[in-house]
């Protein structure tokens, strides 16, 4: 194989995974073909690999927030200032990374206009305006939209971006019981998009308090590690927003008493970031590596031609297998390009993650058989003519399990629990996911942020794990020495 | 009937379709909760009836243009003035409609970004990347996003907004015969939207040399028409580029003769425009009228309470119904609610257009049987329980083929053939779609424009249909007396 072509045409990479993590990255995602750079810094374009994986995401999300009563909605992106401003801690937060429109035609507008970096201050005034009395409750919406945030910092593409796409949920409850039991069912979805649909594992958890949402109350996440370099990812979020924004929006109902009382808010998202996640936890060398949930091909037929020989065969075999896939709704493609080496398409298949490869040559005619090339981990298998369909969806079931195993079993490998300061230094240096008794106290995060700064950032609180191990009476903290009142997972983050 | 309290809470209209449209229009979309107004002007918040018809024209479109091999992107919302400008007719054309963000967060940005109108000069420098042989023929994307158009006559909701969703679709082909093919294979896509969906009859045609998309060679649209205003309205287009574009941004391949040549492109896009158009077409004084197909809710279950009567055995029955309805697929809903009358009940249902009601009562109890009201021709139909679900099923298909029926034909009321001058202003001045032979010159509709310029707007040509009558050869153009050369529709027009 000629490698200096591959370079060339993109069908090699030339950064590896372990070496320089975050060129591969930016060099896997543009040469699998999930994005091109645009000539604005910071925005990507989605290519149809990308944007097919979004919609199968969103085809498992929709219907099921439906069955939750959730109903869609689209607010403009547009919000004036005053609305913004509302809620302090959220326009705060916000406020570096608003991209102002300020002009129409050749006009200046009267008033600044910010693009929606998130929906709160556009949805509430009119939540305040629709709910009256209890039974306007709950009333949840969702919208699924781009939303801009000029981020200051370096973009990563899907993971940082300044424009993205996500579903924004926001809902109100007459009680604060409801809207904690909503918030725990969402993440429950969000968990499922990344286990059952992306094969990463997450962890669900509450965020710190500095990295809460501006404006909530508390945040929970799924949070996601990658430990090629050791770093957390928070994978979505759902905002408690208390009754925060309620007061600030004058969001009031009649309860069943006929006293004015103010709702409890709820709002949720995920992104398109979901698919860069993916990405950084499966890809390898070889370029990207798609679980057969969300791969828009699953099964990619090649014909092996030999030479001198009329390859008719081959290629009847190769279309009748495509169509007896395609007939069990299995996505299957023919990559019947005779312009092509073989080589070369191996490497394109590999480099767009496609999960099965099936090759059809004159052996495997000859025997009634096919050789099946799993892109999880290489292995090869031959399959007789007469099991394929069953033989495929099988497999299919089984590469989608695998990488959620083998990616779950190196996230575990990653996490060290810890007491003491010196071994927290030692697995933060190992670039672990470190779970250490904590005394919740955001004083300390900031001590241990500031003591952990380095050239690759500082460590920080991940998240507090729903799920906590046993914390007997004395725990220390690691880090304060003060009495633990929980286990925190640690690391440096995205 | 308390008509007074009706009107405060928006359970009746204060205006009549046939007395003051416009204002009639503006009540029905906000009142039957299709859009809500937002305090920028010209911006709407689509509420969930609304969105819920359009996710349901998306779930039809998107799989029909997949069968064609288009495949999903997303281009970023920005583009740079630079690239805007490369086509100046397109350029020209959107101009005073750009909305400019200047500033992120506190800085000035040091290049304006204009918010994406149509994606032509963000898309097209990349398809002259990507394309190179005629291998990567054709290209075909679309993207479901947002657009904004800072329009600055009256804007219309869901009609003319300043922002607006819609698909655009782009390709490029290697003929001009493949990129024909392809714009008229669209083009009955979304006349199947107008007509088997939202059962408003359309007219496919060509769009006159005025109201061609600027860059574009010709514009086809589905045209539909307002028989109570007299109006024709574009109801979604497709854009024959031919090379123009090509030209501009460089999109050249080797073709097998290994030439370069330029590609020949579309584009075509649909908006929430459809469901305004909807709206104007069925709506009543009564308000919404959805054809089945596009409600959200189409069976709405109400029990007729009787004074003095426990009323559990109503409830029930109701209950049953929803029940085997929904098992059917089909989206019943109950409307249990004992704080409302049930004169409330009816407007309310009336006004959100729900296109069958299923009152149980007493009386049905005992007969087992439930009366049915029809929203789109008031019938009320007896039903015996027992072909319940067969006979809603039944009456949902006759609704939605009636309201395309009635469509039609209160549409071709409004058609009239002319061939002179005074036969033209009387049907103008009539409110017809007025067919006329047509020397096909611009200058001539220019001179028609400003002869019938008035108040109300001036008459221009509406398309000229691909369905077009025998021309007898010595026919004359009805506006400048010179040899006709095809038949087109004139008329008002939004």
């Amino acid at each position: 194989m000629n490698n200096k072509v591959d370079i060339e045409t993109g069908l090699r990479l030339i950064n590896r995974k372990d070496e320089n993590f975050e060129e591969w990255y930016s060099e896997v995602v543009a040469s699998a073909e999930l994005i091109e750079h645009y000539d604005i810094s910071g925005l990507y374009i989605l290519r149809p690999s990308a944007v097919e994986i979004w919609e199968t995401l969103q085809a498992f999300f929709n219907p099921e927030i439906k069955k939750m009563n959730v109903e869609s909605c689209y607010f403009p992106m547009f919000v004036l200032e005053c609305h913004l401003k509302k809620e302090k801690a959220h326009y705060d937060g916000f406020k570096p990374e608003v991209a102002w429109v300020t002009k129409s035609g050749q006009s200046d507008l009267e008033t600044h206009l910010a693009v929606r970096l998130s929906s709160e201050a556009i949805i509430y005034p009119y939540y305040s305006k629709w709910i009256r009395g209890h039974r306007d409750l709950p009333l949840k919406l969702n919208q699924w939209c781009n939303a801009v945030r000029w981020v200051v910092g370096d973009p990563i593409p899907l993971i940082r971006s300044r424009e993205f796409l996500w579903q924004e949920g926001h809902s109100a409850f007459a009680s604060e019981e409801e809207a904690d039991a909503e918030a725990l069912e969402i993440l429950e979805l969000y968990r499922r998009i990344y286990e059952e649909y992306l094969a990463v594992p997450v962890i669900k958890g509450t965020k710190s308090v500095g990295d809460t949402c501006g404006g909530a109350i508390f945040t929970n996440a799924v949070e996601a590690f990658i430990p090629n370099i050791g770093r957390g990812i928070q994978g979505a979020a759902t905002h408690c927003l208390g009754q925060k924004f309620a007061e600030k929006f004058e969001i009031n109902f009649e309860d069943k008493k006929v006293e004015k009382t103010m709702v409890w808010q709820n709002s949720w998202g995920f992104s398109t970031r979901t698919i860069g996640v993916m990405v950084m936890v499966h890809g390898d060398d070889k370029g990207l590596v798609l679980p057969p949930k969300v791969a828009s091909t699953q099964v990619i037929v090649i014909p092996v031609p030999y030479k001198n020989v009329d390859c008719e065969g081959i290629n009847d075999a190769c279309k009748a297998a495509v169509k007896m896939l395609r007939e069990e709704k299995i996505r299957a493609e023919l990559d019947s390009r005779d312009n092509y080496s073989l080589e070369r398409k191996y490497s394109e298949w590999e480099m767009k993650g496609v999960p099965l490869m099936v090759e059809i040559g004159l052996k495997g005619l000859g025997n009634k058989q096919v050789c099946v090339v799993r892109r999880d981990n290489g292995a090869k298998i031959d399959i007789a003519n007469a099991d394929l369909v069953e033989e495929i969806k099988k497999l299919l079931n089984n590469v989608q399990q695998n990488m959620l195993d083998v990616a779950k079993q190196k996230r575990d490998e990653c996490i060290q629990v810890i007491h003491t300061w010196d071994e927290f230094v030692e697995a933060l240096n190992q670039r672990k996911m470190i779970l250490g008794p904590w005394c919740d106290e955001k004083v300390v995060e900031l001590d241990v942020k500031q003591w952990t700064e380095n050239e690759m950032g500082a460590a920080k609180i991940l998240c507090s794990p729903f799920d906590q191990p046993e914390l007997p009476e004395g725990t220390k903290c690691f880090a304060s020495g003060k009495p633990a009142k929980k286990w925190s997972y640690w690391g440096r983050s995205y």
